[in-house]
């Protein structure tokens, strides 16, 4: 498997759609666990994660919200680790998103909460860790062995994981997974694309330095985690924004040196995602789109368009792809190693 | 009050010890919104704003999850104003938090709020605007009119309001009122000393073009507004992480060219901004650092200390100040006029 640098990154970029697949041939775990959450009444959803995990726990704000219609919110692990605030959690259920389910703080935060009654759940690619040691249920991520530094299948498995356990909550379970095979298979038939499209777009950013990534709704999880990929593997300094925040602030540093890249679905947010842009271009911006709906953004310089999913919410799931694509020919064009970036460890020891 | 470039931004910043003080004596309304808060079991507390109104929230969940032991969240705007979602809200309290009380969008979710039976709550600087028309109660910020765009003596006000209110909330009104009365008397002898101190910082970071910035627990709103106040006034694209957070991926992108601004706090998450600014400086990144334990990090090229607060939940009041005093001095270095950012308007209009 050891091929030349970004060989381990795009392998396991292409391994999604099997992954994704896995996970909505596993739904009796979800039906079950999301029978329990309902049985204790959960009302909040409380989410702890770092990095990648906590990028796809903005997705879950949207997946419970919009779906059995549930408060999820991506809680402050400081707050009760090291600040000991005691906040009641009488109607929560608590997500502990971890890759290797070894996070310390999340482990401990998970601890906690369980000792005061929440109903605790694992998301992990380690059935056998110390978080699913510490958590009343485990959802595996099916990921297989993650060997990337960059998390990628991780990352799509743990929104997967979370818009499933949302759809059983709601009793939209088999619609969603039905959703998520066919998901799957467009993101299988999109790679082969895709590939070849990002190292051109590569070529195109090797000398930027500095990126907004903009998205709303359930696509700002893949603003922030495209951002994050840039910033880990390409020492890019990406800011991922709201589409509305932009407007709010950031607008006044962009220039010509400065790209915005727009993720654009067809959904009830598309609007505010065209007004951003339309912002961007009056301040001299370039505009790099990618999403279903790249293509109504005006006077973008390129656009990566990705198929439309069969539900919007399973939307992130694909748009995702460029990011993950761009990171992997980011890297190469610039002279740096995807697999390794330098000063980081696949797992993360320090709270 | 036209003066040269930079005038109006100094005189805003200059006048919070005025603005926290107007705050302290105003008692009895927070005591009477918090009572009817109360009154209606408040558990959740739903905060919605953009920008630096946004980065207070930030204050907020800490100041909320510490005092009356509430949940509190920075809660998605586009989920309710854009996607329809259908969350329970009976008992939470929404506040709206808006300068100009004019944002759209904040507006459009306090109402539709109110009207599902929230007890809703504006925290406005214009007691008269359609969010505090559109809200059950009204916190004026007392703040005067704020002519710079680039918010300074709003954003403690937003922080503060928020403190007093958990504060009496929790029956510990009087105690946070007192301190926050001498935590202005501290930022006015602090502020003469820091102007002259950033001026000289802001030579050193003239040609800096991109920044992460490091906080934990109630300083991570520090962290966010002030690098919002560098992306708008100075274009250096900071990035606000959690000290944690920096260890989980960003920490790849650093060198000797991309410094780090970490603000440190003596509390529970010290150890947590030692950790991350020694790993940071392992990286090869040059660090600054600012706050009442900036004394206690190893290897930092520039410090710029502030008091201890009286308590540990109002040092936000004081770290925010240099950050303030940079975004105007460095501004300056950089030929920009801090007070009108190019392509930005004082009320943001769009949604």
């Amino acid at each position: 498997m050891n091929g030349p640098a970004g060989t381990l990154l795009l392998s396991e970029i292409r391994e999604q759609p099997a992954v994704l697949e896995r996970l909505a041939a596993q739904t009796e775990v979800f039906e079950q666990v999301a029978a329990e959450a309902r049985r204790r009444n959960t009302r909040i959803v409380r989410m702890v994660g770092h990095g990648s995990s906590d990028n796809a726990a903005s997705y879950g704000v949207y997946a419970f919200g919009l779906l059995p219609g549930w408060t999820a919110l991506r809680d402050s692990i400081s707050l009760s680790v090291y600040y000991g605030a005691e906040v009641d959690l009488a109607d929560s259920c608590v997500l502990g998103l971890s890759q290797s389910g070894r996070t310390p703080d999340v482990v401990d935060y998970v601890e906690r909460a369980a000792r005061r009654g929440a109903y605790t759940i694992a998301l992990t690619n380690n059935p056998d860790s110390p978080l699913a040691e510490a958590s009343d249920a485990v959802l595996p991520l099916h990921a297989g062995e993650e060997r990337a530094i960059a998390a990628t299948k991780t990352y799509t498995a743990t929104v997967a994981t979370l818009g499933l356990l949302a759809a059983y909550a709601a009793a939209q379970g088999p619609a969603y997974a039905d959703g998520l095979r066919r998901t799957a298979e467009l993101l299988d038939g999109l790679l082969p694309d895709l590939e070849p499209a990002l190292t051109a777009v590569a070529t195109q950013l090797a000398f930027v330095g500095r990126m907004l990534v903009v998205g709303r709704g359930p696509e700002f999880a893949t603003a922030r985690e495209l951002s994050l990929k840039l910033l880990e593997t390409c020492r890019v300094a990406a800011e991922p924004l709201t589409a509305t925040d932009l407007a709010h602030g950031p607008v006044a540093a962009l220039d010509s040196l400065f790209p915005v890249w727009a993720i654009a679905s067809d959904d009830e947010s598309l609007p505010t995602v065209v007004e951003a842009v339309a912002r961007a271009r009056a301040a001299g911006a370039t505009v790099i789109a990618s999403g279903s709906a790249a293509g109504s953004l005006p006077g973008v310089l390129t656009t990566i368009p990705v198929p439309q999913a069969p539900l919007p919410l399973l939307g992130p799931l694909l748009s995702i792809a460029p990011g993950q694509l761009l990171a992997w020919a980011l890297a190469q064009a610039k002279g740096l190693d995807p697999d390794h970036p330098a000063g980081l460890a696949k797992v993360t020891l320090v709270p």
